[in-house]
This record gives C-alpha cells, structure tokens and sequence, in this order.
C-alpha cells in the first residue's frame, strides 16, 4: 500500500483549521498543520477571501490526495448555521477546485475513531490525537480537531481496503 | 454620474440566479441575467465547485464593478440553511475574488424597493422586474430574484448620492 497524503478540515468563519498526516500500511505520520483565521474588521466577503486563500495556499504546499471534513453538527442558532455554511462550502471548495474526493464524518465517526466511543469530549480528542502523532504540535484546538478528522479518514480508508481484501479472498 | 455596472446573486445550492444591470443618471439598463444550475446526482464539493465556475465566468464576462446579494432568511430548517450557507459562502467569494464590494439586503428591503411595500409576494417582484426592465428576458425566478437585488442596490446607491449632494447644497 502506497502512502497517501490526506488533509482534514474543520471549518469555521473565524478559525478554519487544518491537519495533514501520511498514512501507509505501517501507520500514520504527522505532516503538518494549523489554522486560517479570518479578520473580524472585514467584510463577509473579504474574510471567505481569507479563508479560500489561506486553504489554497496550504493544499498547493503540501499536496495531500485526499480531504476529509466533519459533517456539521446544525442544533445550533440559525445565525451560526448559516455563517458556518459560508466557511464550510469554501471549505469543501478548495479541494473540489484540486479534483481531490472529499470524505464528510460524523462527529461520532470522529469520536468513536480517535478516542474509542462515539461520546469523547474535546479535551479526550486532543490527548489521543497527541498519542496517535506524538511529533504533531499544534496551535489551536480547530487544528487539533482537523487532524482527527484526517486519522478518522486514514482509518476508515484501511477499514475499508481491508474489508474488499477480505472478500476478494472469499471469493477466490 | 458614470455608468456602473451591478451583479445581484440570489444564491441556492441547486441554482444560484444572477442578474446584471447598467445604472446611470438616465435610470436602470438591463444586460444580462440567468442562473447556473449545480447537478444534484454530484458529490456537495463538486456542486460548489459548479457554482464557483459558473459565477467566475460570469464575471469575467460582464465585469460588473459592484455585487449584492440578498441577506438570507434564516428561519427555515437548520439543513436547509447549512445548504443555503455553503452556497452562499461561494456566491459572496466570487466576487470578493475579483475584489468588488459586496452590499447585503434584507429580503424586506428588496420588497420595498421593487414592489413599493415589505410585503409583496415573488409574483409582484417578477412582475415590477419586468416593468423596471422592460428588455429583461428570464429563464428562472432565480435569475428574476438577482435582478430585483440589483435593482435594489442601484436605488439605493442613488438614494446614497441623493442625500449626499443635499447635505452637501446644505452645508454650501
């Protein structure tokens, strides 16, 4: 198995974060990571500028093959709906304009990969994030969150070879 | 007063609308208006990545100076409203791309100033359209909707001008 570069992203208006890691047969390594933050002065339209920038600029640098973003969580106010889908569809953007495929997870998919069970709180996430990339350091909780997202993938994609494996062998 | 040339956007994630006019001393020009249309049986990254395309063209066709776009309605389901973010997210980056600025309305202003009151339905919008810019052809309420944003935008730059010239006469 060839080692692929992934970047998970969880997006928000004012701080999108970001997380690259390699994974191959052998586990998964810490590339890099951090976040885009949008200035609070601008305008709506300038600070999605920022967010689209700053995200195409990352993606051009560390050319990962594949994305993976959280599937938004909507029991909050409709405000804060709406202003995390404007950073979420730049978010979805950026790797759609690379042709890169584009995972979504579930925050329990998130949980239930990183910490074990779908009921993880935050501070739970950032500690096994820590223990499964013990070289990554990050500057933010949003950067934290954007590499579970990146391992959830990694895992799920193995998961998932290894299962067609395993019926390819059924079947022969 | 020179001509500028406005872009109103009423953007969905299925079809996001967009309307061109000229505005000037002389009244309201109608250019061009239509909608770009994503394909639903596509992946959500794809779609967006439809609606940047189809706005980037757009624009670089009909080079509009100034862009508005509606403020949207936040008081449908939380689904609804992430999918309408995350279009409306990309119609707002478009133009901020190309660095025009943005001006927002309510959907109540854009009433007033096309239909005379807060309250007019979609039908009497289209119809006072068709009335403002006799020439316009549209193909979808969408493209109908963009218009009246545009329409909306060169009143009430105009009203802008209006009453700076006044307390200009005034303090003279």
């Amino acid at each position: 198995m060839r080692s692929v570069r992934i970047i998970g992203i969880d997006p928000g208006l004012r701080r999108t974060g970001w997380g690259v890691v390699d994974a191959d047969r052998g586990g998964l390594r810490f590339v890099a990571c951090g976040s885009v933050v949008s200035d609070e002065t601008e305008s709506l339209g300038a600070r999605l500028r920022q967010i689209f920038d700053g995200l195409t600029r990352v993606l051009a640098e560390l050319a990962p093959l594949e994305a993976a973003i959280e599937q938004t969580f909507v029991n909050r106010d409709a405000a804060a709906t709406l202003k995390l889908g404007q950073a979420r569809g730049i978010a979805l953007l950026v790797p759609a304009l690379s042709g890169l495929a584009i995972a979504e997870y579930a925050p329990t998919a998130v949980k239930k990969t990183v910490v074990g069970n779908g009921h993880g709180d935050k501070t739970q996430i950032r500690a096994m994030v820590r223990c499964l990339l013990p070289r990554a350091t990050f500057d933010s909780a949003d950067a934290a969150d954007a590499l579970a997202i990146a391992i959830t993938h990694a895992h799920s994609r193995s998961w998932r070879r290894f299962e067609a494996a395993l019926s390819h062998e059924g079947a022969a």
